[in-house]
């Protein structure tokens, strides 16, 4: 079986709610038109200093260079699933690149809408961590590349949103008792005003699974990027806070057995189903894992449900079986990989009840 | 834990559609009024012959009359489940009384709506038995009871309904595959043309639970106990038929997959349910009896299952618990006994997954 991305299997703080953090530097070459704008030529030359930069990062892990149409389809939407590379990026993948570190937890997408973009993948809340690594690699980077950078606006960008500090920083939270007690809309419903956007789990324009909500900074102009971490990480702090509040709630003693039994009742479906669409599946596996984080469900490991949230996903589930499947048998498929996951990972529970 | 009817542990003849099989003679003693109608003189008078007669039953078995008052409601209220007794005969217990033997697989309810109403259950389909064994008990009172009888049209009964042979005889059915493929309305809703009636688990105007239906004859005058016993035998027998046609269509290859993920999902609701409603638990219930009877589910004892559709129930639950129990308590424990229950005996379903 293929390994998982390192930030998909660890453990980070506040990994009970925090599934992960990104940041996402975007750079472009100076003198090269943005890859929208960019002909033929300019495409391969950007691919070519790439390539010829990738040797140059091993200070910041081991890297390798792969061009996206050397990749076969299962290949890149693997990356998608892992956060590693975006939708388009894989879509079309003429004149595009992905220098990938050897644990997947940095990758540099060459000639999506910027000609570089880094981003650093970190299992739970490290905002300020995955911010000083990508400008690590950022800076190993600029050794040798010459980035389009103007003294008064910062960094050039293809999207006018981008421009400044070109920092998109995000945290992935998992937030099923707001969600369960309705509280969602009131505690992420304003954070546009504060400069901030919510997403589901694989960004713009994506369905929330699972209660699975990114939050990210909507401004990289005029802060800087100390700034923006600061301010996301404050934003952070208050949705921890509340989920925590809706967590204990949930867990009062009035309504602490009708908890037990909407979450017990998940995992029997989980440990029983013949057929699980990834959707169904997905909100499971949230119910499983906030069982386990509260103590409801015992020697479970919320770990392995965060991994399983992206062995179930498509390309995952092809990769496990080692062949592409048709719709039905996905689902069949799907079923039987949580069933025997579980299985094998939590006999403990069952020996205990 | 108080012993079930024989008629609810054993298995019988058809057993994975037959739950049981229950026939029911109306008597009246010659020259008093009905119950309805009589005083109290007049009822305890039948009382006193009822407990006179109680000793000379013994060639059909060890038999004990008790009267309803001496009871508590609890006890009354576990005979209604075990279909020993009416509810009316448990509501209003004044000048009542019962006549039990020891494998509560027959009961002589005194003072119900006639003086004597004989009853015997059978486990599966034994029509042709049951009501030989009802004969029997009837032959064995009229030794020494005198009963209304009119040589042109048979025993009187309180009800005009029941006169002729005063023959009530039931079949149990458990269609779950018929009401899975919408067809129970198809099958069933003619009966009343040809002189039978279709009722819920719990007889006269009580609701379908967990897919059981009682089939029973309608028409007591006109026809003989062999006629009557033949025509019901002759519906059962296709009745059957539609149900296991439903069950092989379930079956078939195209949908065994989606049969399976509906049964092993109640099953898994089942094993980790922290509350259950009895509706729910029956509904439940009878998936996982179709799960089992149909081999999908292997390791389970379908008449596990059946006590299981007993014990669920509110006098059952309580006289497991050894205390009364309010609502919501009922629903925990309810879901508690049966999690036991299937991990005791059906553990080894788990080991071989």
């Amino acid at each position: 079986m293929r390994e998982l991305a390192s930030w998909m299997k660890e453990r980070g703080p506040e990994g009970d709610i925090v599934l992960g953090t990104r940041c996402r530097l975007a750079r472009n070459l100076r003198g090269i038109p943005f890859p929208e704008a960019a002909n033929r030529e300019q495409l391969r030359e950007v691919l070519s200093q790439a390539a010829g930069v990738t040797p140059k990062l091993s200070p910041a892990g081991s890297f390798t260079f792969r061009e996206m149409a050397t990749m076969d389809a299962l290949e890149r939407e693997l990356l998608v699933e892992e956060h590693l590379i975006s939708p388009s990026h894989m879509q079309s993948p003429a004149h595009k690149a992905v220098i990938l570190n050897d644990r997947h937890n940095i990758s540099i997408m060459v000639n999506e809408e910027d000609h570089f973009r880094i981003q650093v993948l970190k299992p739970g809340l490290q905002l300020e961590e995955a911010w000083q690594r990508a400008t690590r690699v950022d800076d190993l980077l600029e050794e040798h590349l010459d980035f389009a950078f103007d003294l008064k606006t910062g960094y050039l960008t293809s999207c006018p949103t981008n421009v400044g500090t070109a920092l998109r920083a995000s945290v992935m939270f998992h937030l099923p008792a707001l969600r369960r007690v309705r509280k969602v809309q009131e505690v992420l419903g304003a954070v546009s005003k504060f400069g901030l956007t919510v997403r589901g789990l694989y960004g713009e324009g994506s369905d929330v699974y699972g209660n699975v909500y990114q939050l990210s900074n909507q401004i990289t102009l005029g802060q800087s990027e100390e700034e923006t971490i600061e301010h996301l990480a404050r934003f952070t702090s208050q949705i921890l806070h509340s989920e925590r509040q809706a967590r204990e709630y949930l867990l009062e003693k009035e309504r602490r057995l009708t908890t037990e039994d909407w979450l017990y009742r998940s995992y029997g479906v989980l440990q029983n189903a013949r057929i699980l669409s990834s959707q169904e599946a997905m909100e499971l596996l949230s119910d499983l894992k906030l069982g386990i984080d509260l103590g409801i469900i015992p020697h479970g490991d919320p770990e392995l449900v965060k991994q399983l949230m992206v062995q179930i996903r498509a390309a995952h589930l092809q990769s496990i079986m080692g062949q592409p499947l048709p719709a039905q048998e996905r689902d069949r498929l799907r079923a039987s990989l949580v069933r025997d996951t579980l299985e094998k990972h939590m006999t403990k529970t069952q020996e205990s009840r």
